[in-house]
């Protein structure tokens, strides 16, 4: 649960799930009804995670595994320090592409650093900040690929992993939801943009009733 | 204790210290001995560690602490397994300027982090390499001030900090060497290189004579 008044959306999956799309779908309901958002996204939500980003994402040589985790925890320290806390205590609902579940996922799982210590280490570095609520869109990893491939844009050194990582990964974001079904909003990425942005409107607008009740739903397991 | 055949010597202290010309003279004397050495530092040991010294000394702008520890755990988790590790398994001897140490000594007791959780995650990087031998040049932060504005050269990020930092950073590398004598050579800094080479040298020869004896003097605690 966040501290401030405000509310701390996150979107995960692989790439070529819709988080971007579903993500402005979001944002432009949000400001329609009057409210304040801030859209952002890891690693590069801040001057210094551009610069973080470029190297995790962009970089010729190898990575060590271990470095990789690091600089996603140290890009993640900074964002939610210098950009999330700040806005969520401004009243802000926050939607950011990518969070501590993607760590977990890639490089807990698909770089088999281990879980747990991943896990770890992204809540050292945001003095244990989770969600209010995170949607995972979840798409078969050859399907995402034949999304990725319709684009023209070059594969960055994630998107380049062998399908074994992809699936690993996918398998690792499901079991995150499954062990907090109250953060996380699962749903079938195949489905249309403006059914999947349905979904996330009713169970958003769900989170704002119940707090207005006084009660929590999400973010509180 | 290092995995390989070879020798892991770090050098720490503030900065000013004189660990430069040490590292100089430490790798002279041991090629004349025929040794294979390896001069490296921390961070920026590697391409991809050039890239991070650069943004946790040079950035202009604020860095959230945690975020500057996970980049220096980032830098070092990759320079030690891409450099110092294979390094060591050769039968090198990898002479280095700052480790995990620094990072105890500056975000942990100088950021007031916390010196175990900073420690953990050093370890965490480098799957638990420890040095062989760590000298410590302890020099009053006064002192060491007077020699850097005799350089010419503007501070760094770190350098720029208020004395009270480092007095912290000061008082927490003699912790740290007197919580592990066995690794740790204190030398007081101010006296003339050609004295402080030749205690360093004294104390690199004690570690081959051990071990060609098959015993160990230091890392071993």
């Amino acid at each position: 649960m966040t501290d401030g008044r405000g509310l701390f959306i996150t979107l995960e999956g692989g790439d070529g799930a819709g988080k971007t799309t579903q993500s402005a779908l979001l944002e432009e309901w949000l400001r329609a009804r009057g409210r304040t958002v801030v859209r952002t996204r890891e690693p590069g939500g801040t001057e210094v995670g551009v610069l973080i980003r470029d190297i995790v994402l962009h970089h010729r040589g190898e990575i060590a595994a271990r470095a990789e985790a690091l600089l996603y925890a140290a890009d993640r320290a900074h964002h939610i320090e210098h950009l999330v806390r700040p806005a969520l205590e401004r009243g802000a609902v926050v939607i950011q592409d990518r969070y501590l579940d993607s760590s977990v996922a890639y490089q807990g799982a698909g770089r088999v650093l281990g879980r747990d210590e991943v896990r770890e280490l992204s809540l050292w570095a945001t003095e244990g900040l989770l969600p209010d609520l995170t949607v995972l869109l979840d798409l078969d990893p050859t399907a995402a690929r034949e999304r990725l491939d319709a684009d023209d844009k070059p594969f960055d050194r994630l998107e380049a992993e062998a399908s074994a990582f992809h699936d690993r990964v996918r398998a690792e974001f499901l079991a995150l939801a499954a062990a907090e079904p109250g953060r996380f909003l699962v749903l079938d990425a195949s489905r249309s943009p403006a059914d999947l942005a349905t979904d996330i409107q009713g169970r958003v607008q769900a989170l704002w009733d119940a707090r207005e009740r006084g009660g929590t739903v999400g973010g509180a397991d």
